[in-house]
């Protein structure tokens, strides 16, 4: 009976199933459909502008992600749209290497930040509620001390280009020396950052400075050494800019801090 | 016939319809969905991270839109986000106005760039593909000479609060000074941005030096005249980068095209 009624049905059956899926792909693909979290359309519109504003370095000195963004960062980070930001820019970054001309004195530098430019703190952040939680040093300084953040894959993608091109790469943090140098050191060891010609942590001397001006002193004493920096690259403005910034900068997204 | 086998069928019906339904919503609601203009999803995940990357100068000297993502530049630019994200930094400019303390010397000093700052090009560029067309300077000589470039809304409201605060505004632009001078005086007048310290064209000094290095020496004799430059709001890098740059700037979006 049901295979007899089945039989007779097939038609209606397909022309249904056609017009399922047409309609879902017309739903998904008219013009007006943004990325919609949970906090509804208006919410991501709001969302998205933040995010660009941060991004673009219009929003400054925040403390927090605005708790009805936390689901708008969350699905950026997690959906894979910042995987594929990230990627997109590590292309850009590979094109332009490809422009470089390497002389063979030794001398031609890279910068690369390390958190959540090098290696990822994705998975301690998504404790604290993709940034809408206000700063943890303790927290944070426990996360870190455990050597565990996964690299991100495109930057180690543009770490062994960097290294097989010949670059002299260092890799310059904010993270203090004494409490996370050994335990820095073995994290991106065990995540394939390996051939590096530095890693500097702020020493006792840049303690409290931001790290506009610690990042620009480091740079420049590296020119002083007569490294050429052909690139530099972060998450933040904070490791782009001040003086010595380099040959091209390359802002990686975080939408989750915001370090002076 | 048709009757007896649509009155069997119909509990199938309501089934397929629920199915069909809630299909849809969960496509669309689902935490993956970005927005999606006609080009799909793979071209719009594409294009969020061009779009992205070209906000935080990690793409320059671009030529054109990727034709892929005509669609998607054309619903950001249309469908309401631009203009939600131009409100966004303004409200955030204002923000920024309320905690600057004014001298009464008639030295406090604000830049505004002209072309997709305070007027746009919008309709323009709806001729030229948004952007995926190249250049066309005479076809933009043609219509800037007309005077009718509509003002950005959000940034008549930021003119007329500086101009209302005390601070000297004055409008820098990379516009031929002997060409657009007066098309662009009226154009500007005609919109509403009245009560300006000075519109400054580039003059024959300048004629093809880049707009870093020729905005930057326009706001070297502002110094040079005492005044201080609290804020520099523009939609390109160029209009932001080089020497005195002001106290903040503020880049605007846009996808449109780059001006190196």
């Amino acid at each position: 009976m049901i295979s007899a009624m089945t039989q007779r049905i097939r038609p209606l059956l397909l022309v249904l199933f056609l017009a399922m899926v047409s309609n879902s792909v017309v739903v998904c693909t008219s013009r007006h459909q943004y990325w919609r979290p949970s906090d509804g359309p208006e919410g991501a519109s709001y969302c998205l502008s933040w995010r660009l504003a941060v991004e673009a370095n219009n929003v400054r000195a925040w403390r927090t992600v605005p708790t009805q963004c936390l689901r708008h960062v969350e699905s950026y980070m997690i959906g894979g749209q910042y995987d594929r930001d990230i990627n997109f820019i590590i292309d850009h970054v590979i094109s332009y290497l490809d422009g470089v001309d390497l002389s063979n004195d030794g001398l031609d530098a890279w910068i690369l930040d390390v958190d959540d430019t090098c290696i990822s703190n994705l998975i301690y952040y998504k404790g604290k509620r993709f940034g809408c939680d206000p700063y943890d040093p303790d927290g944070f300084k426990t996360w870190a001390l455990r050597g565990g953040c996964p690299a991100i894959p495109g930057v180690l993608r543009l770490f062994n280009k960097l290294i097989s091109d010949g670059f002299k790469v260092f890799l310059v943090t904010g993270r203090d020396e004494s409490t996370f140098g050994q335990a820095t050191l073995d994290n991106l060891q065990n995540q394939g950052f390996i051939g590096y010609q530095r890693l500097i942590l702020r020493s006792a001397a840049y303690k409290g400075q931001s790290a506009v001006v610690y990042k620009s002193e480091i740079r420049e004493q590296l020119e002083e050494e007569g490294y050429r920096i052909w690139g530099n690259v972060g998450d933040q403005w904070s490791d782009l800019q001040g003086n010595c910034t380099g040959n091209r900068t390359f802002k990686l997204p975080n939408p989750l801090y915001f370090v002076p």
